[in-house]
């Protein structure tokens, strides 16, 4: 018996390569294109095709754009301070909480030895020249990149690149998130949330 | 700033769309696809495509194929013998334990009057032209359908329409799993496994 057939089994292939999907979760994806109307996975398949063949990476800011020029240049924000990010997703939590108005620049990942990724794999020659050649001049680059150990290497690595060029260089606030308990709060953060302590408002 | 573009949000929304997939894995499958090199986009959009275009059910015993009519008529297995599953990994599942060596029947679903499936709705018709038509004679019918309310009164209404053709209608063996621990085992599994004990081998 030649089951399942050849097509389901390179569709069940070709799915399991995602991350995070194993052949089973596979398999219950090609089950369910299978109980929807065709039209459905037509769908599906030209957004993915549109997606790999129309996305760019803006030059200047290295976010995903569908030209390769976006619009960080021209747009009504504020246009003197960077905030420096490890990938994409960050830059979507942080529009999200609509508390930031500056502009962004996407590292496309953190300095990491172990995995053999240096400064010069992810785009820091780039921010250097942003912040060189910028008009109007950069103000200040807030580094948001996570606190764990390649993420501070990296924000370290930045801060001693930068520091000739005589702009204000901040971090994100490390410390206790909203809603958490003292109690249970690890000493290290705890210990930093003390150290960065800020007036009471 | 207009962030993410279009074609990334239409990408995000056509793979939420898939079920146990919300929009942040969405995300993250479409970042996934964007560091991969094109064709392998092209390969998972081609395969998506060939799957929903070429797959169909066999008229028999509607087991997902590349043909309408599937090798079940044909194949050299035991042809006196159906096993009645609920769906098509069920068939994959019991082809795994290589103990199996007869005709399947898929039902696609189980009887749920809370979800509004009746008898007419999953393939209870065909599995009883089956077993009154087939050639060879159907000799068994094993019911490996999974122990749930909905299961059981499936399996209850065939055990019901086929009582008159004179065929033998098994069920597999439900008890303890291999490895499970007694002491912990459900009630009615435990009750119902020395009910159906069975001569020690």
């Amino acid at each position: 018996m030649n089951f399942p057939p050849k097509i389901v089994e390179s569709a069940i292939e070709e799915i399991s390569k995602l991350p995070g999907i194993g052949k089973k979760t596979a398999l219950r994806l090609v089950l369910h294109l299978l109980k929807q109307e065709p039209i459905s996975t037509a769908h599906l398949t030209t957004a993915l095709n549109e997606l790999r063949e129309g996305v760019k990476y803006c030059d200047t800011c290295h976010i995903i754009s569908d030209t390769s020029d976006c619009t960080c240049r021209t747009i009504k924000r504020d246009l003197t301070t960077i905030c420096v990010v490890t990938d994409t997703p960050d830059v979507i939590a942080i529009e999200n909480t609509a508390q930031y108005r500056g502009l962004y620049h996407v590292l496309g990942g953190v300095i990491s030895p172990i995995e053999g990724i240096g400064p010069g794999d992810i785009h820091i020659d780039s921010l250097i020249a942003r912040v060189q050649n910028s008009e109007p001049k950069i103000e200040e680059v807030i580094l948001a990149i996570s606190p764990t150990m390649e993420g501070d290497t990296t924000a370290f690595y930045i801060t001693k690149k930068l520091k000739d060029f005589g702009v204000r260089i901040t971090s994100i606030a490390r410390g206790i998130p909203m809603g958490g308990e003292l109690e249970y709060t690890d000493e290290v953060t705890l210990g930093r949330s003390i150290m960065t302590r800020s007036d009471y408002k």
